[in-house]
C-alpha cells in the first residue's frame, strides 16, 4: 500500500482548518472532501487549501470508496452517530477530544471500530508536539526512573464555555498527555474534583483533580479560567530525575533537573534509621533539543501509519476513553462535595482485552 | 508607658537567634534574657547579639518580675506547657508556628490568655513581610473586589522532616497568610486533603488542600518537598481584579491585574442569556513598590503595641488556632482518602466571643 | 475620497505574502495586482489571498492608471530604480527597509517623492505594533520627562546573511523605531560602530552602535547573530520614569517603572553638594494593556491616511533616511576602527525642508 | 609550615567586616588584628566576630612580627602608601579593588611586591564564587572551544558615587572576571568607550566598553546606574558551545548552549562558497550545578594558598593591573569622545617577566 490514503475532514468550524491543511501538506495523504452543514463554511476552508471538493452531505462522503479515513471535527455531541455511521461505512476515524459525550457512548465507539477492525484515533493534538514526544521517550527510557507525581496546571483568562465547565473545556488536555506519557498510561482508580464557580455562571470556572496513581504516586491537575496570567506547566517527579515542561517557554520548554532525595532502603529499619537514610542530590540540568515540528503534521503521520500498520493509534479510542472516564468520575466527585469517585473499571477491560 | 518592654527569648535553636537580633535592635524592646537548656547555645547567641544575660533556667525567666514578655523559639510539642506556663506567671507571648501539636491544646491556650488578659500572639512571620502586608491593605480597601479565589503554591526540593508531613511543614505559612489577608480570615467549614508519599517515606511529601470559602469561591494549597524548582507564588482572583504575589521575583513580587471576567447579572435570566452577558476585562498591570523591612521587626514591633495598646495582636492565638484547626482537618481528611473533613466550629466561637 | 485604494504588492519572495495579506484584508484598500518576475511566485501569492491577478511585468502595473499605490518588497539594491520608476509614474510609494542600499539613493528618493507631491513611506513595520505606538504616545504625553537614554539589545542566532552584515540586517530595527519615538527623532550627529567577525564569515556578525544624542544623553545598540539566546529589549531611560520594552514576555511587554534619580539642582553648587542633593525614586511599576492587532494592519492604514490627508506618512522616506544615514556613518566608524564618524547633515536639512 | 598564618585586616568600613568575618572562619587563618583609625569602627567589627584585637596604629600592625599579612579594605586612594608600606615591612598583602587609583601607583606596586618577594593578591570577590570559577573551568577544559565573544551587562539603580564614575565603579568586575575566565587573561591592546551623564551629576552614569581581543573577536561591557532593573549577565560566545551566566537567576545561573554556526572551512573559497558552508548548530542546553560556598571563603583560601606555595595568587597584583590598565585607557578614550585608546603594554611585559 504505497499510494495516498484519502481522506475528507467533517466539520469546518474552528478545528476543522487545521485539520485540512495538515492533511493537504501531508505526503502520505490526499484531501479529498471538507464536509460542513454550512457550504459557505466549507468553501472557504477548501479555497484556503488550494480548492478542495466541498458538499454539505455527510452520507455522500461516507458512500465515496474512494474515502478511507474520516477526520471529524464537530461539536463533541455529535461525534456518537457520526463516529459510528463513519465506522459502519468501513471508513477509519479520527475525532477531536473529548471522544464522545459520555464515557457509555465512547465505550460504544472503541467497540465498534474494534469489531469493525478500523483504527479509531483520539486527535489528542498536544501529544505530538515535540515537547512531549521527547517526554514520552524520555520516560520510556527510564531518564526521570520510576515516577511519583504529576503536577499539571493550564490556567488563563479563558472563555468561560457556554456549554461545558472548565475540567471538560482543558482538562482533557493535561489528562491525555499523562495518558500518553507515563509508562501504564492514565492508571487511575478514583478521582477527587474540587471545583469552584464564584461569578455564578452555571459551572465550575475553576478545577483542582486529585488522582492516586495506581502504581504509587499522585497526579494533580489545575485548570482555571479566571486566572489572570498564562501557565501551562507540568512537573514530572521520579526516582531518579525529574522533568518539568514549560509550554510558554519557548527557549527551555523541557528542563530535566537531577535533583531529587534518595533513599537508601534497608531491610530492618525504624522511622529513625529511615531518616538518617535520606540524602539530597543536587545535580545538573538539562534541556534537550526539541525538533520544530507542527503536532497536526505528527497526528496525520500516525494516524496513516496506524491505518498501514493495522495496529491501534498512539492516541487510540481507548485513550479517549480512559480521559472520558475520569472527566465523567470527576463530575461525579464534583456534585459528591469532592468525595473520591471511581473510575470506571473498563479502563483495565480495555487495556487487557 | 513609655519605657522599653523587656522580653526573654525562650529556645536557642533555629529561630531563636532571629528573634533574639530582632528584638535587640527594636526601639521598643529590651532583650533581657536568653533561656535554654544547652547553656552553650544560649551564650553563642546572647554574644552574637552583643551580650545578652543567659539562663538554662525557664523558671527563672517566668519568675523575674521584669519580663514582660517571652517570645517561645522551642519545639512544637513543648508550647503548650511553656505557653501556659508563661501565661500563668502573667506574662505576654509570641510563640512559633504552630502554635501547639494539637487543636485541643491550641484552644487551652488561647482561653488561658483571654482568662488571664494578656496577649497570646502567633508568630506568622510571612504575615509580616512588606509584601504580604500590601496585599492586606489592597484587600482590604476593596482593590481587589470580592474574592473568587486563592491558590497557593509552595514546592521547593525541601528537607523532609522528621516529625511532621508536608502539610504540617509548610502548609501554616500558606494557611496563616490566607487567614491575615482575607476580609473574614480563614473561614472555612471543611478541607479535602490529599497527600502522597510515593518515596515511602512515612510521611505525606506532596500535598493538596482545598477548602470551599464560607464567602463564596475557593482556596487550595499545593506544598510539596519533592520539586526540583522552587516556586512560592499566590494568586488571589478578585471580582475587581486579580493579584499575584511571587516571592521569588525580587523585581516584581506583587503584580495586581486589571484582566477578569465581568457578567452582567439581570433580574430574570436563563443559561443563555447569562452566557451573552460575559465580557472580559484586559486592563493594566500594576506593580505596587515596596518599602524594604525585615518581616520580624514588624514582628517585634506589632507585639508591643499589641501589648501596650491592650488588644489582640494582627496574627492573634485565634489565628493560630484557625491554622492548627484547619491542620486537623486536612490529617483527618488524609486518612479518609481525601473525603472532605469539618473545620472545627472553635473558629466561630472565638470570633464571636 | 471614500472609495478603496487600489494597491500592487512589487515582490513575492518574504515579505511579499505578508504585505498582500494586509492589503487584501484591509477595508481601505484594494489589492489590485501582485507583481514578480517569477510568475509561479505571484501566483501562489496570489492564491493565498482569493484570486487576485498577477503580472512579471513592472511596467504594465506602473501604466495601470487604475494603481494608486505600490508597495514594494524586492531586495534592496533594486528599491532606487524602482522607486522612482514608480515615483515618475504618478504612485504613492511604501519600501521595504532599508530604504535604499547608499544614502545617495536614499536622498535622491526622498527629494523625488517630494517634487512630484507623493507619499514616500518606508514600511518600518515594528514602529506600528501595539507595543511601539503605546511607547511613542507615553513619550509624547511627557510619561517618561526628558529622554536620557536608550539601550536596545537584539541578539539572536541568526541566520547570517550573504550580503549585508548584522549592523544592516538587524540596527534598521533598532534605528527606525527610535526615530519613530524620540521626541525630535533619531537626532544623532556621530555614530561609534565596534564590529566583530570571530568567524571569519567576512562580515561583522557582532555589532555595537553607540550615539551621542543632540538633546543630551545617549542611544546605544547591539546586535548580534552569534547569541544562542534571543532577547530583544529596549530601555529607554526618562528624567521622570523609564520605560523597559521586553519583546518576547508577552504577558508584560512594556514595564513603566516610577524609579530614578532626583537631582536637586540648586544655583551654587560644587561637586560635593551636588552629591548631597542626589535622592532615588522607588515607586511603583505599571504595564499598560496593549490592544491585539498586527502591525501590517495598521501599517496599511497609516498608508492610506498618509495619501488621503496629503501629508507624510509617519514613518516618511526621511526616517527612512535617518537610519540609511547612521548605517552609512557606522560602516564608516566600522573602517575607521570605531573612532566616531559624523552622521551626513541632511538629516537636518530635511527636518527642516 | 602547617600552623595558622596571622592576618591583620586594615580598614573597618563597609567592606572590612566582611574580610574580618570570613578570616574569623577561616581554618587557614588566625584573625590577628583589626585596624583602624577611628577606633570605635574598629571595636564594632571585632566584637562582631568574637574579639579580636583592635589597634588604630598602622605602623603597629606592620612592626607586629607575627602578623604574616595584611588584608587592605581603605579608600582606592591610600591603597598606593598602605601597601608598599606592608610589603616594606615584608607582609603579604590582598587589597580592594581597584588596586590603585592610578595605573603606575599599580606599577610601582606590582614591581615592589616581586622584588620583595612577596604575595600581592588583588580581591576581585567575584572570580571566586561557584559560578565564576565553574566558567573559568569550563572555559579551560576547551568546553565552549576558542572564545569569540564576551559580552556583560552590569546595570541597576545604582548609587551615583560621588569620587568615581560608573566605569572606575563597577566595570572593575566585568573586567577582572574577564582577566580571570579568559585563557590568556584580558589581552587587549585598545579600548573604546561610550559614556553618558545626562543627569549633570559631574560624571558618566552611563557606559560602554568595546575591546577588540588579540586573540579575534571582541569583549564589551555595558555599566549603568540609572536602569529601573537590575541585569546583571555575561554571554560568552566560543567555536563550540556559548555560555551565559545570569548572576540574578539562582536556579539557574549558568546555562551551557550546544548552539551556534559552524563553517566548513576550505583551502579556496570565495565569499559566495562560504556562505553555502555555513551550517546551524540547535543542540541540547546544559546548566551545571554549582556548590554553594562563599566567595570570601574560597578568596581567604587562595591568599593562603598562594603564600605557602610561594606563587602568585590567581588574582594577582598583575590582574589588577590590567584591569587598572583598561580603566585608564577608557579614560582617555572618554576624553577623545570614544576613539579607541591605547591600552598600556605593560601588561605584556608584566605577564612574560
Amino acid at each position: 500500500m504505497s499510494s495516498r490514503l484519502n481522506v475528507a475532514v467533517i466539520g469546518a468550524g474552528y478545528w476543522g482548518p487545521n485539520l485540512a491543511r495538515n492533511f493537504r501538506a501531508s505526503s502520505e495523504w490526499n484531501l479529498a472532501a471538507i464536509c460542513d452543514l454550512d457550504l459557505e463554511r466549507a468553501r472557504r476552508v477548501g479555497d484556503s487549501v488550494g480548492g478542495v471538493p466541498i458538499t454539505a452531505s455527510l452520507d455522500e462522503v461516507l458512500h465515496d470508496p474512494m474515502v478511507d479515513a474520516v477526520a471529524i471535527a464537530t461539536p463533541a455531541r455529535t461525534h456518537h452517530p457520526i463516529v459510528l455511521a463513519a465506522l459502519d461505512a468501513g471508513k477509519h476515524v479520527i475525532v477531536e477530544k473529548p471522544l464522545a459525550d459520555t464515557r457509555e457512548r465512547g465505550v460504544e465507539m472503541v467497540e465498534r471500530a474494534r469489531e469493525n477492525g478500523l483504527v479509531l484515533m483520539a486527535d489528542h493534538t498536544y501529544c505530538y508536539t515535540p515537547a512531549v514526544l521527547k517526554i514520552r521517550e524520555l520516560i520510556e527510557e527510564g531518564a526521570l526512573g520510576d515516577i511519583l507525581f504529576v503536577d499539571s496546571v493550564r490556567i488563563n483568562l479563558g472563555l468561560i464555555q457556554p456549554d461545558v465547565d472548565v475540567f471538560w473545556d482543558l482538562a482533557p488536555h493535561d489528562l491525555s498527555i499523562m495518558d500518553f506519557i507515563l509508562p501504564g498510561g492514565l492508571d487511575v482508580t478514583s478521582v477527587s474534583a474540587h471545583g469552584s464557580d464564584p461569578l455564578s455562571t452555571g459551572k465550575a470556572c475553576i478545577g483542582y483533580l486529585a488522582m492516586p496513581l495506581t502504581s504509587g504516586g499522585i497526579a494533580h491537575v489545575h485548570v482555571n479560567w479566571l486566572s489572570p496570567t498564562k501557565i501551562r506547566q507540568m512537573v514530572i517527579g521520579g526516582t531518579k530525575r525529574t522533568l518539568v515542561w514549560d509550554d510558554l517557554n519557548p527557549q527551555q520548554r523541557v528542563s530535566v533537573y537531577d535533583r531529587g532525595v534518595d533513599l537508601a532502603l534497608q531491610s530492618k529499619e525504624t522511622a529513625d534509621t529511615r531518616a538518617a537514610n535520606i540524602s539530597y542530590r543536587l545535580g545538573d540540568t538539562w534541556a534537550p533539543a526539541l525538533p520544530e515540528r507542527e503536532a497536526l503534521a505528527n497526528v496525520a503521520s500516525e494516524f496513516a501509519a496506524a491505518i498501514r500498520e493495522e495496529r491501534p493509534a498512539r492516541t487510540s479510542g481507548e485513550s479517549g476513553l480512559r480521559v472520558l472516564s475520569v472527566l465523567e468520575a470527576a463530575s461525579a466527585s464534583l456534585g459528591a462535595y469532592g468525595a473520591p469517585s471511581s473510575v470506571a473499571s473498563y479502563i483495565k477491560e480495555v487495556q487487557e482485552a
